[in-house]
């Protein structure tokens, strides 16, 4: 197909386009000409891949050209990719030296029997969002991680058992993919649902707040 | 103080400072001299919430200033206040027609019992999420919503709970921003570490793809 055809096809825009190929997110198509290109269904999965990455994920071009890396690269191995992947989904370092977030990260590590070096991805992200939440007074915002990590650790198995149930490696680490970055699209929007859902359920409280009074429209099962 | 102490004490450069007042995200401080203002403590405390939400939520300068409008609303209400920051953290509505993802999104929502309009923002950014998974070949992708419900669910009950145990209303609204932006970008730092932390676990079953052999290492318990 030409390129007008691939951007109706992925909904991307010809000039997105034409910039995925100079960045190398996209193969070369096809030469038929010499200002004229063929492209295929391969080009296509991968234009919605890349489309997925950018706009759910809210990934960078270089951050998606690592995670592309990976899925190209001949020695591929499933647990680095996830490393790789990993590293571009993870919340941003914000490189804050703060002893006590440190030292409640390594806390909520030991309690939930978590081997994890200090210079991952997660633990650094983890411990700049428990600075910010108590440089904005909330210390006790870190009591809500074990509720975080009971909620995380299915999701994780079920993430995993998605990818390892994959014919082949190919499929698995596009798995890895669509399970990471869709899956953390699909749990913001399910907690935005759940959220809802509940302050609606509690309205009555909620218009009570400061008193102690029970709920008086206790939730529905 | 200064906009210098104010950038020291915050970790955000003056310039940064500057264009947060010119958009209207920091309220002016007290004139001293034509061209020199001093700032207090609540200007500092501030400046770190709308951190906290460009830095780790990735919200936009628009959707901050929504955030903040609704915690300086006079008529302020916690309700309400939760649908204003539900739409500034909600995945984007990628506005793809997707009848088989929508029907997914109803059934899901039937299963859990939730009441959710179709014009609400998590409904819309789930349909998007599923119509994407689908055009990569991920049809049964929206098999893992139930689970992500069911970790959902909690978190939004901890969620509430948190803000409900907030002194005043104008904490509680600052719980919701803290709870909903830190909590979001807590929840993908933790399922990375719970993802690696897992993947580690079970490495010899991930090098062991495609082969339908039992796993040689058990997860630890």
């Amino acid at each position: 197909m030409r390129i007008a055809e691939l951007s109706r096809r992925s909904g991307v825009p010809v000039p997105t386009i034409k910039y995925y190929l100079r960045e190398g997110l996209l193969p070369a198509g096809e030469l038929t000409s010499p200002n004229q290109a063929r492209y295929a269904e391969v080009h296509l999965h991968r234009l919605r891949l890349v489309r997925a990455m950018v706009e759910l994920g809210g990934l960078s071009i270089s951050a998606v050209r690592d995670v592309l890396g990976a899925l190209d690269d001949p020695e591929k191995s499933l647990h680095k990719a996830m490393g790789t992947i990993s590293a571009a989904v993870a919340p941003p370092d914000l490189g804050v030296a703060d002893e006590v977030a440190q030292q409640q990260v390594e806390a909520f590590l030991d309690r939930q029997g978590w081997v994890c070096r200090p210079k991952s991805y997660g633990y650094k992200a983890l411990v700049g969002v428990l600075a910010t939440a108590r440089e904005v007074g909330h210390e006790r915002f870190a009591d809500l991680l074990d509720g975080l990590a009971r909620a995380a650790w299915p999701l994780a198995e079920a993430d995993l058992d998605y990818v390892l149930s994959a014919g082949s490696t190919d499929e698995a680490l596009e798995g890895v993919i669509v399970g990471t970055v869709l899956g953390d699209a699909a749990m913001a929007a399910v907690r935005v649902l759940a959220r809802r859902e509940l302050s609606g359920r509690r309205d009555a409280a909620l218009s009570d707040l400061g008193s102690n009074a029970p709920d008086p429209d206790p939730p529905k099962p």
